[in-house]
């Protein structure tokens, strides 16, 4: 275990170094769609929401983690949220997903990892739920268990993740700022040929619409033509899909979107769905080779679900459907913007192999922006 | 009959005068994307693709019509092509959807018309199938039938469409230059608060990438922030939803994409999903109360499904999972420009009620884009 | 009009003698299941359900109709009820689905018919709902249209149903005893080999399991090995598919399960799926052709979704998943019986071309029933 | 590892006797169904077909295992054959889903073992992948891994199924008789209250209609009103949910559909729904917590699908929609008579807890049938 507490004191000298440096999109004066964001701009910003990175950096060639999302602070198994999985494409392994879509709800936090670590996410996230006060009977944990492939910079192969690394993530999950770029999950990951990693964004719906909080993130691993805030960066830096007939854009997208607004599942995959529209306008073309997924689940109160009651009945008010509309735009606002910030807040990584990848390069994105009248 | 003719004839001189007058995006220099459009840049770029319009304006009232798009010049229902649906926001009618998805095929025309239409768009349909040579004894025929609600400007409780106004479109169906605009189905639609209607784009992809071409066509009918080429102009105009609190999205898109390239109904699936991603970077937001619907289908005569033959396989060789992405992105590119061609081609129309929907003003429009880099 | 007039009087005779010859399948002691049937055993002992036929017989080659279920009496435009539609397999021309789906509610009338009158059942529900006081200003009906295809019996091509056939069966419907067999959308359908038609049936819960009542209605069109609560009726009479190599099995069987137990479209969904369970125990197999589509919506009044509201939320009270069982398995036993009755019920019918169809012979299935315990 | 030597010896001295005692449906002269089964009546009679048991039972509380079903003997990572996954009920941990769906392929064996060891069951699969000759340089395995809760008679909790003892399943994996009953992932479980188990069957299509042999292996762990052919058994032993209030019928069951027949996944997707409907003739009634899943795959040789190829085109011809009604057919036989073999070779078992689990009462099950005309 030595080796692991070096991986993480790295990681902290890391972070703080990166939170000096790194600067989110809204630092630039970015402002994308017309909505308001959160206070914190993130997934955090939902009344109760955690977040937990574990880091793995090791050597030359391990750089991966798992994130893990914890849509309230509760005992989540015995206290399910309502919540639907989109799949925008499926070349991926997420785990749960056919529960989620019968019954409705979550009853884990939601693990993101790397791809052939799946199998360790949901060990260490069974195994959370089982020792929880209180689940001391439970025989059947359904883990949602993400992931994309960081197999460039990481060795993948080597299956370092542990379920000890996933139970850390859950049990380092907080609320407030969600670090971001290139931890827990994120850590090995690529996007638009450019160090991708976690990203959050958020937006606050006028009271007159609710009032109500929908925050995102995203692990970002996929590919397409590269667009900010409309401005075609992909394009100008000529790095995009088949700009010669030899460029691959495979990869994938993790989004988790939650939200307080009370929501039963059918509206969580309504909700679910627009977030592959907000993929789509950072340039993302959800490649053959791409995992898309997007976990969307509620945590207004008044929509739990307990696992064991005398209760014949799920009580809840549910926003109805023609209410839906500003959460659809929220959503697709906040996946964009989650997306952008992982890309800023990411830094070059080399890995395995001596493999490289280049944060994104801001001295000449900026002038991109510029000539596109997305800053100043 | 005779009501018709004048309407026809109104048509006629009306597009003439539009011919002359409007311009599609790439007449102004916007280039969306970065891959080549087909000769015509229109969903007829595909070998052997035509497209009917049926246009009914009549009175102050009547502002409606029919689009009629054929996989193929043959009789579609003895040579059957493969075909998927999507569904983006299933709030609508499009009639046909079961058969295509569980048989994966289409075996008609696709039909557009307006929401209370539908039933008559079955009926045209059907009659024209049955009534074609060869089809003496089908008893069964899955009609493909699309809409949008145009009851802004059309008096669309009227049900002024008929059965033989549907299969005028269908029998008036060329190939060549595809009128967009005020036209069949668009002649009474509205998008991002302005004149919205038929749009057409098309994709070709390089040799090396197989050679295959993409067309895309659409009714819209939409809402959302609308963006050009990445350029906001909906947000500088202050006309998107929820700019007040009382500002409404809703509507719909239909989306037409057919290719030669030899897919079957799964492939057709996974491309018709990326439409919506293309519909997306047009500021579109799948409304609560949006239709929106991807028919895709491919029109490579290797793939063509017969309705009776003595052959027990269907044959033809299909494209690898691995070779989908740069159809992908032609589908994503060819989508955004046909919503955008729509736009610009549309004109001012005044209907049911004194009711007045504006076309894009373009004199406010091109400012934006050059502010935003999209033309110079 | 005046023909219809002469077949409605015909039908009132055939239905009368009907009536005095034909026996349910409980009448020859043939126990379905394990759970009580309801009062009357039909879809009518769910409280406030109506049905309605219209019975088109006329001269020697139309043998259709059309066959309406109303959840509720009043507006159900203006309350609408929670809803899901199950397709068992496509090859059907079902109208409304992907509104139904997408919204998770039903706003007009269910109404079965013949395949290639599907148009005028979407014409005649729409122009029904459109009259209806209060709905003076809706634009947009999605009206919910199933059919099989009688095209055997009936002069199917000449599409002999009308708008007005429509209405007349919605508003002819009524509680009470259901007529079945050979009435409505049953009139020329041929199941197993023999007569279909309509059928119906039901299932009390006792109070400890929420004293809910699960109603079905079916209209059989399919085929495959004839199982009569167990006894393989059509093994014996060697009439099933591929007993030889030429027979066909082809064919569709619509289903609506209606109940007043508070469900959510989630959970209908799930009891939509079961239906297919019980078509199966008939020994249905679903063949290629068939077009099999459960509708299954929910009449509590605690869950009605009213149009326009000033209400955010909906706000009834939903089961929770773990108290579905017992509504899974009361749906069925009575989708089971329902088709059993439908053949039980139908009599003898020539029609088109002379095709002569035979009822279920009962002087040779009663030994069989005998032989195999189901009845002494 | 001696311990396990110990179990497989135990084992081993298990079966032997268990063959001895213990008949398959047919030795009792129960026929299900119209159509031949293969020669071994087993998922095996698809030529190439492999299946491998590791079956732990160790003290008095674990009784659980893995069972693999391998569509052929080579690669198949490096050659994936085309496959499709229906969900029934969807409360269960199935890995693996959404990649099949999107793809239309498999690229592991089947693995199944017991809710928690589902992450044991990936990891031992992908580790297995991993080290094939060929796979040094794969990165992301898509491994299918369903189960069901042994939880009543197995220390499910204790999460004893190691990756070796999945890798020691497929490694085991044989053509030729398939052990049935408490063996492999169905060493605990229970169907109908009472053992059941693995159970197997096959149907042989006639050369005039293809010649095709379809398989199915089951893994059973649900509930219902158990049927036999017909015979209603369960309601004659008053064994059955609902029998009184308080009376459970939770469970699951995997479905494994095998063919030789050259079907591509939307085909394959058709043919696993079916399997349901087999199912639902022995009674089962897909309850709120069962699991209820069918993979099925195309083991044709023309199908395969190479990982890495110059070949831009997947090349097999596929059968026609038209053809599929007699594989339909011969799944749901075979689905239901597997079923039946489960219950028939399971016996008595005693495990966690001191729970013990009758193996179905042949001395009363045999009037039953008798009664019910099953057997003479």
């Amino acid at each position: 275990m030595t080796r692991y507490i070096f991986a993480l004191s790295f990681l902290f000298l890391f972070t703080f170094s990166n939170a000096q440096e790194k600067k989110r999109a809204r630092d630039y004066g970015i402002e994308i769609g017309v909505m308001a964001s959160g206070n914190l701009n993130a997934i955090t910003d939902v009344p109760g929401v955690k977040v937990g990175h574990q880091t793995l950096i090791k050597g030359d060639s391990v750089r991966t983690g798992v994130t893990a999302i914890l849509p309230h602070s509760g005992n989540i198994f015995q206290n399910k949220v309502p919540a639907a999985i989109y799949i925008g494409n499926g070349f991926g392994k997420l785990a749960g997903i056919s529960q989620v879509q019968e019954l409705g709800n979550l009853e884990t936090p939601i693990i993101l990892t790397n791809t052939l670590s799946v199998p360790m996410g949901i060990q260490g996230t069974v195994k959370y739920a089982l020792a929880l006060e209180g689940n001391e009977n439970v025989q059947s944990v359904n883990a949602i268990v993400g992931e994309t492939n960081d197999g460039y910079l990481n060795d993948i192969r080597g299956m370092h993740v542990s379920e000890n690394d996933v139970i850390a993530a859950i049990e380092n999950a907080k609320t407030g700022i969600v670090p971001e770029g290139n931890v827990g999950a994120g850590t090995g990951t690529v996007a638009f040929g450019f160090k991708g990693g976690i990203g959050t964004s958020s937006r606050k719906l006028p009271e007159s619409l609710g009032g109500y909080t929908v925050g995102v993130l995203v692990q970002t691993n996929f590919g397409g033509v590269l667009t900010i805030n409309g401005a075609p960066v992909g394009k100008e830096l000529e790095q995009y899909p088949f700009s010669s007939a030899i460029k691959k854009s495979d990869g994938s997208c993790m989004i988790v979107v939650l939200t307080d607004a009370p929501l039963d599942a059918r509206q969580l995959e309504r909700v679910a769905k627009r977030a592959m529209m907000g993929l789509a306008k950072t340039g993302g073309i959800a490649s053959n080779g791409s995992g898309d997924y997007v976990i969307a689940a509620s945590t207004a109160e008044s929509m739990r679900i307990p696992y064991q009651t005398r209760e014949k009945f799920d009580t809840g008010d549910v926003l109805r459907n023609d209410h839906m509309s500003s959460i659809f735009m929220a959503t697709i606002e906040a996946t964009e913007e989650a997306i952008i910030n992982s890309l800023f807040m990411a830094e070059t990584s080399k890995g395995k192999g001596g493999h490289t990848i280049q944060q994104l390069p801001m001295e000449k994105v900026i002038p991109i922006l510029q000539k596109y009248g997305v800053i100043k």
